[in-house]
C-alpha cells in the first residue's frame, strides 16, 4: 500500500488522481521531484493550508509541516525550518533528489533560493507549469466542492434585489452583498494567481465607474475608493439608467466559483440591453462549442466574431481599456488554466472548470454581461452557476 | 528642481522624506539602485498601487507603469513590459546602473530573475532590508493616515456591543463587525508581509477556539471554519463565561492600524480577569519604557518579567501554542519593523509606529488582552487607538 493513502483530509481517490496527473506532467517536464511552497498548491495536495512544504516525487510524497496540528498521516514530518529536511530524507534513505522543480512564479526569490540550498539541489525547472496543468483538470471531489460553492453563490445573487435600498451607493450595495455572502458561508478570502493581483470580496460596478481602466488584470476595472486599492466600487450613487454589475466572491469551500450578474435601476440604453443579451448568447455558443480538444483561442475568436457582427467591438471587455480574455479556469485560485484568450495555447480537456465572462462597458450606462462557471464534459459544458441571467430591475421589488 | 517633486499623489514633503531615508539606507547597503516590485512598497513610494516597477537611484526615481492611468508626473513612463525599460534608460542617458538591489522576499523568483535580465544586471543585494527599514520610520503624513485609520477603527470597537445578539456565533458577530467596519470606510483588504501569510478582515475568537494553534504567524490562532483558511472564528456559539477577543481590520486609508479589544458574556474566570488587567498594565509599562534608542528585545523581556511575576507565563501569547512576539510595526502592511521579540535586534527609532498586543489564552474562558497602535515620540509612546480597554460585557447592553 502506498504511503499517501493515509493523509487525513482529502479523499483517497482525489489525492491519487491528482498525484497520478502531476507525476505524468513531471515526467514530461523531466523533473524527478517538485517542491510545493504556495498556499493554494499546498491546499490542493492536502486539503489544508499549512506553513511548510511538500516534496512530491515519482514514488513518494513527503509533507514537511512547521506546526503539525491539523495535518496527519504517514509521511507528514514536523520541521521547524527547511534546513531540517535533509536529515529526514537521509533517514528515509533518499540520498539524491535528481532534477527538482520549484514554484518559481508563486514563491519569493528568497524562499526558492533558501529551499534549493537547504535541499542541496539546483533549480532544475519551473514546477508552476506542472502544478497549474495538474490543477486545471479537476477530480470529481474538486467538482463537488466547486458545485457546493456555486450553489451558495447562486443564492447570494438571487438575494441581491432584496438588498437594494433607494439612495444606495455601489459601496453600500457591495457591503450588503458581502454580508449576505458571509452569512451563507463565504470564507471571505479569494486566492488569486499573480503576485501583483489583489482581491477582496469582489466588485460592484455602477455607471461610468465601470469605464475606469483596470489596474489589476481583471476583466473589468473600477476606480475603487482609495488609490491604495484601485479597483471596483468608487462610491457612485445608484441612479436610474445605471447598470449595476455584481461580480462577487465565490469561495465557500476552498474551491471557488466565479459568477457575474447585472442589475439595472429603471430602464437602460438600448445598446446596453442588446449588449447584455449578446453576452448570454455568447455563453450559449461557448456551451455548444466547448468540449475536450477545442482550442481556447478558437472560443475567444468565435466570441469576438459574434461581437463584431453585432457592431459592439468597441465596448467588449471594456471601453477605455479592453481586457484581452473572456474566460479562465477556476479552482483553488480564482484564475487558473485554461485561459480563454486570443493567443492562448491551451486546449480544453475533460473536467476543466472554466468561467466565461463576456462583458461590455457602455458609456453612460455602465457594465453589462454575465459570468458562469462550467465543467468541460465529454459532450460540452455543464453550467454550475445558476441565477436569472436577464437584467433584473432593482426598482420592481 | 528635482524631478520627483511633481508626482501627483503624495505630498512633496512625504516623498522627499521617504527618498532621503531610503537613499541613506541604500548607501549603507552599497546599493546604487533598488527595484521596487511589491504592491505595498509601490504604494509607499507613490501613494497608489499600480502594475509595474520603480527604479530608485541615488539621484533619480523612475516609475515604469504598465497602464499610466492615475499616476502622473515627471519620470512616470509607460512600459508594456520590463524588457522595455532599458530603451527609456538609454534615452535618459543612464547607461550603467551599478549595484542593483531587489525585493527578494517580496517578489517571486520568476519576477526577480526577469527584472534583473531585463535590466542586464546582477542581483547585487536584497532591497527588502532597505525598504523595510525605511518604511519602519513614518513621516508626518503617514502618521496622519494611520491616525485617520485609528479613529475609524476606534469607532468600530465602540459599536461592537450593539452588534451582539443573543445566540450569535463568533462568525455571526464577526460578519456584523466586518459590515460596520466597511460602512465606516474600511477598504476590506489587509496587506501583510510574509508569503505564507493570509488575512481577511481579522478575527473574532470565542472560548476555547482561541486555543487552536495558529497556522499562520499571528499572535493568536483559531481553527477557522474551513481547512482552506485555518484561522480565526470557527462557529463557536457565544455563551456565558466566554471571552470574545476582537482583532479586526484597520485599513481605512491604505495605512493600517492594529487594535484588539476583549468582550465577555456574563462573568469570566478570575484568572482571565487578572490576565486581562495585566495586559493593560503591560501596555502602560511599554508606554513608559519605549522611546528612541530602546531595544525591542528589552521591551519584550520586560513584558515577560511582568507575566512571570504574575504566574501567568503558561498562558501568555497562547497556551497550547505560544507566539514569540508581543508587538510589531504597522504601516502600509500590518506587520512591519520593528518586531518586539526576544531575539529582535531592532532598536526603537523616532516615528516608528508599533502595535503592542499582549494577550493570554485561558483554557475554559478564551483569549483576553488588548492591542493598541502607538507612535514612538522623543519622550515615549503616543497612543493612536482609542476605545475602552476594560472587559466590556455584551450582556449589559
Amino acid at each position: 500500500m502506498s504511503h499517501i493513502d493515509s493523509l487525513n483530509i482529502l479523499p483517497t481517490a482525489d489525492l491519487s488522481d491528482k498525484l497520478a496527473r502531476t507525476r505524468r506532467l513531471m515526467a514530461d517536464a523531466g523533473l524527478d521531484w517538485i517542491v510545493v511552497s504556495d498556499n493554494a498548491s499546498k491546499y490542493y495536495y492536502t486539503g489544508r493550508v499549512f506553513i511548510g512544504n511538500i516534496l512530491l516525487g515519482a514514488d513518494r510524497i513527503l509533507y514537511f509541516v512547521r506546526r503539525p496540528d491539523g495535518l496527519a498521516g504517514d509521511d507528514v514530518y514536523y520541521v521547524h525550518k527547511p534546513e531540517n529536511i535533509p536529515d529526514i530524507l537521509h533517514d528515509l534513505g533518499i540520498e539524491r533528489l535528481g532534477r527538482v522543480g520549484f514554484e518559481l512564479n508563486q514563491s519569493s526569490y528568497g524562499l526558492i533560493v533558501r529551499l534549493a540550498a537547504a535541499l542541496g539541489v539546483d533549480i532544475a525547472g519551473n514546477a508552476d507549469r506542472v502544478i497549474m496543468a495538474s490543477r486545471a483538470v479537476k477530480t470529481d471531489y474538486e467538482i463537488s466542492k466547486i458545485r457546493e460553492s456555486s450553489v451558495c453563490l447562486g443564492e447570494v445573487y438571487r438575494t441581491v434585489p432584496s438588498l437594494y435600498a433607494e439612495g444606495m451607493t455601489d459601496v453600500g450595495l457591495q457591503i450588503e452583498i458581502e454580508r449576505i455572502s458571509r452569512l451563507k458561508g463565504c470564507l471571505g478570502l479569494f486566492r488569486i494567481n499573480g503576485e501583483e493581483m489583489e482581491l477582496n470580496m469582489g466588485s460592484v460596478l455602477v455607471g461610468d465607474n465601470a469605464d475606469a481602466p483596470a489596474t489589476y488584470d481583471f476583466a473589468m476595472g473600477g476606480a475603487g475608493v482609495d488609490p491604495s486599492l484601485p479597483a471596483g466600487a468608487n462610491g457612485t450613487a445608484i441612479a436610474p439608467g445605471h447598470s449595476i454589475m455584481v461580480d462577487t466572491n465565490g469561495d465557500f469551500t476552498g474551491y471557488m466559483t466565479d459568477m457575474t450578474r447585472t442589475f439595472v435601476l429603471g430602464s437602460i440604453a438600448d445598446t446596453a440591453v442588446r449588449a447584455h443579451r449578446l453576452t448570454i448568447e455568447i455563453c450559449d455558443e461557448m456551451s455548444r462549442m466547448a468540449r475536450p480538444g477545442v482550442r481556447a483561442a478558437d472560443l475567444y475568436n468565435r466570441a469576438i466574431e459574434m461581437v463584431k457582427a453585432a457592431g459592439l467591438a468597441g465596448f467588449f471587455m471594456g471601453h477605455r481599456y479592453q481586457a484581452g480574455f473572456i474566460g479562465h479556469g477556476v479552482g483553488v485560485a480564482i484564475n487558473e488554466l485554461p485561459v480563454i484568450a486570443p493567443r492562448s495555447r491551451d486546449v480544453l480537456a475533460l473536467n476543466n472548470v472554466i468561467a466565461f465572462e463576456p462583458k461590455f462597458v457602455i458609456p453612460g450606462t455602465g457594465a453589462v454581461g454575465i459570468e458562469n462557471t462550467y465543467v468541460v464534459r465529454a459532450d460540452g459544458l455543464e453550467c454550475l452557476t445558476d441565477a436569472p441571467t436577464n437584467l433584473v430591475n432593482l426598482e420592481r421589488r
